[in-house]
């Protein structure tokens, strides 16, 4: 397989095309963003971090069962993953209340929710990612009914894997986001990344934040979180 | 029945207790907000015209079979309304992309939605009554899924109704916001208002904006619009 030519970069990743028209390279790159763009950085060895705790988590999600982009990893910071077409939706499940939804709830940060809550996204960076519902998406033909009831079935069997494997990790898994594609005959497989920068994992006992609201608050020990949540998953 | 203390004061309404447990009266006043409270202003007979405008669209509603609080308008400003309590939800409906909505999602104002979209807002003046899915709604325990199903269906079902209504009288129904709530016996009743404070009116052929977005706007002929829609509806 080699290496084409550029398709794509995004804020934290770029993405080749190569030789095999099913297959792309992902890059993971250290630059760090949040708050949609608004706040820049780079997280030191944050892109090899990431590409292996994703491959490591893709791989983990595919033996049970869970079909995802990843094929290989063949250097530190290059996936290679089955070419998707992207479905114009982050899915976002929440297990504690964190971030935007404790501000948009009014729930104090750290509350545990009575229920898994799941959310989309409509991925559109000049609206800053709008809060979508099953109408809007149907409205803006983003998924079918039975695409939305497949990734939100996914995305809670995803959180449910995920919550258990971490956990003897000492890993909470407090809230992540996936993104979904569909491939040239039209099954969606799960997309993107899982790391740090799409997850909030807070130690089980506690409580450290140990992801990338290290970076957006400030907190320091931003390098260190990744590689000890990399430690944790590896172990 | 017999006006007793004040329970409640709104924005645009005060809601007195009677003699009769399970009735209240709902007093309609000239106030006006818009931009959750930040702007406010009087409508000269604003109380009067949505007073007499509500309750012809919900004796239509509940001829065609859609239980409603409405039970009487005995004077110009006041109506007696069963006793609800009330569900802390917004319900909207939308045809046409307007206001939030066609800002949120980058739509320009007036687009017509491909499906009929709805949307639950959680009822948090503190929050700037933020948009929820179903699964906010459990996770708040705000509503059950039987109660947010019945709702949801409720809301097209008048969609429909008004829409039918009020096409003839040529004004096209853009979006409206629903609010519920329960009886003593537990049974779902629609609530609140129906009215150019809660609905978006278009004068079918000229698109004019009969509704309070010429108040929200500054569009002038604001006390002109609620008439000449009472004029539409009592005709």
């Amino acid at each position: 397989m080699t290496k084409g030519e550029r398709l794509y970069e995004g804020k934290a990743k770029i993405v080749y095309i190569t030789d095999d028209p099913d297959l792309l390279l992902i890059h993971f790159k250290d630059d760090a963003t949040a708050f949609n763009g608004q706040k820049k950085g780079t997280i030191s060895d944050k892109g090899v971090l990431n590409a292996r705790i994703s491959a490591a988590l893709f791989r983990y999600l595919a033996e049970h069962g869970v079909a995802n982009h990843f094929v290989d990893l063949p250097s530190e910071r290059e996936m290679v993953a089955r070419r998707l077409s992207i479905v114009p939706l982050e899915v976002v499940v929440r297990n504690v209340a964190a971030g935007s939804l404790a501000k948009r709830l009014g729930l104090a940060e750290g509350t545990r929710l009575a229920r898994t809550v799941l959310e989309f996204y409509y991925k559109r960076d000049d609206l800053g990612d709008p809060l979508v519902n099953e109408y809007h998406i149907r409205a803006l033909d983003l998924a079918t009914p039975e695409e939305v009831a497949q990734l939100a079935a996914t995305s809670l069997r995803v959180n449910d894997l995920l919550a258990a494997h971490l956990k003897p990790r000492r890993l909470e898994l407090i809230d992540f986001k996936l993104e979904f594609g569909r491939t040239r005959d039209g099954q969606i497989l799960l997309g993107d990344e899982i790391s740090p920068d799409t997850c909030r994992f807070w130690d089980t006992e506690t409580g450290e934040r140990l992801d990338k609201d290290r970076f957006r608050r400030d907190l320091g020990g931003v390098e260190e979180a990744y590689q000890e949540v990399w430690r944790r998953i590896a172990g």
